[in-house]
């Protein structure tokens, strides 16, 4: 529908905003025009905030999730167990886990899981950087806490090979029904998992 | 779910980002770690679209609508007819006039309809300008094209009394069904409207 713009500016607006992802040219323009009706001092502290993000974010030395200085908070915190390592895909999902409030340890964030489809292999990914952390530090276990999807389960796999060579305990989040689910509406390759996998009580021949 | 954030301009960019209208914090984090993965000359292109929108962005002195200078390309383009003015809210709607091509007057941009539920009033609109249009030149029509919704008709009406006072022929655009509409689901406010406001094809009595 929109084909001539009045202004070179607001066309231009639309056109970089346009390339976000999910945002097509009609939310563009939206966009633009809300902008637009805003204050001046809106529009400037959106667009610094945006050219400072690629500008000065640095990612960790140590654990490659995004960081302001060199070495990340987690790394760098002192009462955080160094010798666990949980293994994840990106740093939202060091977000994640950190929100749960159950893991005391370091990241290690591969930047992306090994996927043919998509070009991604093991060379894409932060893995040499996690075999020399093994060779040069003491860790005692590692953690993989990779989504449970092919290309989580590939990079698992491909992983817990590269790792078997190391003293190193190798583990990975639990699979299985979800808090609050029902039996009767859990997918059967879920459920089946979580029968293969059941926790033991006690086991008594 | 998201409460910590390991970096201080990842936190600012989501926080700028999430003030647009639709855009919660997780799409904000979704689009600032897109804007994080690209080359770093789209954050700089982005970020000064966003900047330059709002600082360079002209309203157009005679028909207010977006401009890069003082008088847009319609109001300036000598084969238009300007004794023709269309009545619009916004630019989005002048926009949405020209790609009909079936218009070749000047347009007035009100800036909004008259809405007491959202505090816009009549002197909120540039109404008294377009008063001043037709004071000071030789205008024979003015069309609204305002939506079909309880605020356009009150602007209609408004502007309508208003206009009473000058000998100018006032129209609005025609509200009926839509191409390629069948009678069957059309919603009988429409219908009714339609019928009401029916085209004479030849009319003896």
């Amino acid at each position: 529908m929109i084909d001539q713009y009045p202004s070179k500016y607001l066309e231009n607006a639309v056109l970089e905003i346009s390339k976000l992802p999910g945002i097509g040219k009609k939310t563009a323009l939206r966009l633009a025009l809300h902008i637009l009706k805003q204050e001046p001092n809106y529009s400037q502290s959106l667009g610094k905030a945006i050219i400072e993000l690629k500008q000065e974010i640095k990612f960790c030395r140590n654990c490659h999730t995004i960081s302001d200085s060199d070495i990340c908070n987690i790394c760098s915190n002192a009462k955080r167990d160094a010798s666990t390592i949980c293994v994840v895909e990106s740093m939202k999902d060091v977000m994640a886990v950190e929100n749960t409030h159950q893991f005391n340890g370091h990241y290690h964030v591969l930047g992306g899981s090994i996927s043919p489809m998509d070009g991604v292999g093991p060379a894409d990914l932060t893995i040499n950087s996690l075999l020399q952390k093994i060779e040069q530090q003491t860790i005692k276990e590692i953690i993989f806490a990779l989504p449970a999807t092919m290309e989580g389960d590939t990079t698992c796999f491909y992983l817990y090979k590269k790792l078997s060579a190391y003293s190193v305990a190798v583990t990975s989040i639990a699979r299985g029904i979800s808090v609050g689910d029902e039996l009767e509406y859990t997918d059967e390759v879920t459920l089946g998992r979580s029968i293969i996998e059941r926790k033991i009580y006690s086991f008594k021949l």
